[in-house]
């Protein structure tokens, strides 16, 4: 099926409050991260991946930091992150939910 | 700047009541697609291009058709269209917001 139905999927618990699921093609995948563990006192360490990334602001506020800098987000927001460059997120809001994009896959999720 | 903010973000009119704002990197773009149009009594004609594409519904109800399968969506929902596979939608209510991310970028969207 080439559709995930929000309501009828359930997501993996990846941190404690912090649940995700995903759908996938050959070189494009896109993954919906839902924060119920905010607001946070601090970003998490910065990680970087080969893969370029878009996400989606679908619900909350939160920081992103994209190498050296920083931008507060908010619904219907948008950020990119290049291949290999370090970044993260502070969560804001008590719920964010992202819509994370990745090309390549993301093998590590599957 | 790596972030497109909605707000202060102006998008441009592909069609009478759509409207459409991106940001890409090298292999990945993701675009929003405000339809204000609708609802609508026929799907549009079906389309297909060679990238690799998922969408996320971020607001509103609508059908997809994908091949020769179609789906109704709501709010939270994501679909994905292998390349080549003929895709459309039939918009049902008054707006939706579609996010839409390609794999390679849409040359004809730059």
């Amino acid at each position: 099926m080439p559709i995930l139905k929000d309501k009828s999927t359930s997501a993996v618990e990846i941190a404690p409050g912090v649940f995700r699921k995903f759908i996938h093609l050959d070189n494009l995948m896109t993954a919906i991260i839902d924060f119920k563990n905010g607001p946070w006192d601090e970003p998490e360490p910065r990680h970087s991946h080969p893969h370029e990334q878009t996400s989606f602001v679908a619900k909350g506020e939160l920081i992103v930091y994209i190498g050296e800098e920083e931008y507060q987000l908010e619904e219907g927001d948008v950020f990119y992150v290049p291949a290999d460059v370090p970044h993260t997120v502070k969560i804001l809001s008590k719920e964010v939910r992202l819509v994370d994009n990745f090309s390549p896959v993301r093998e590590d999720f599957l």
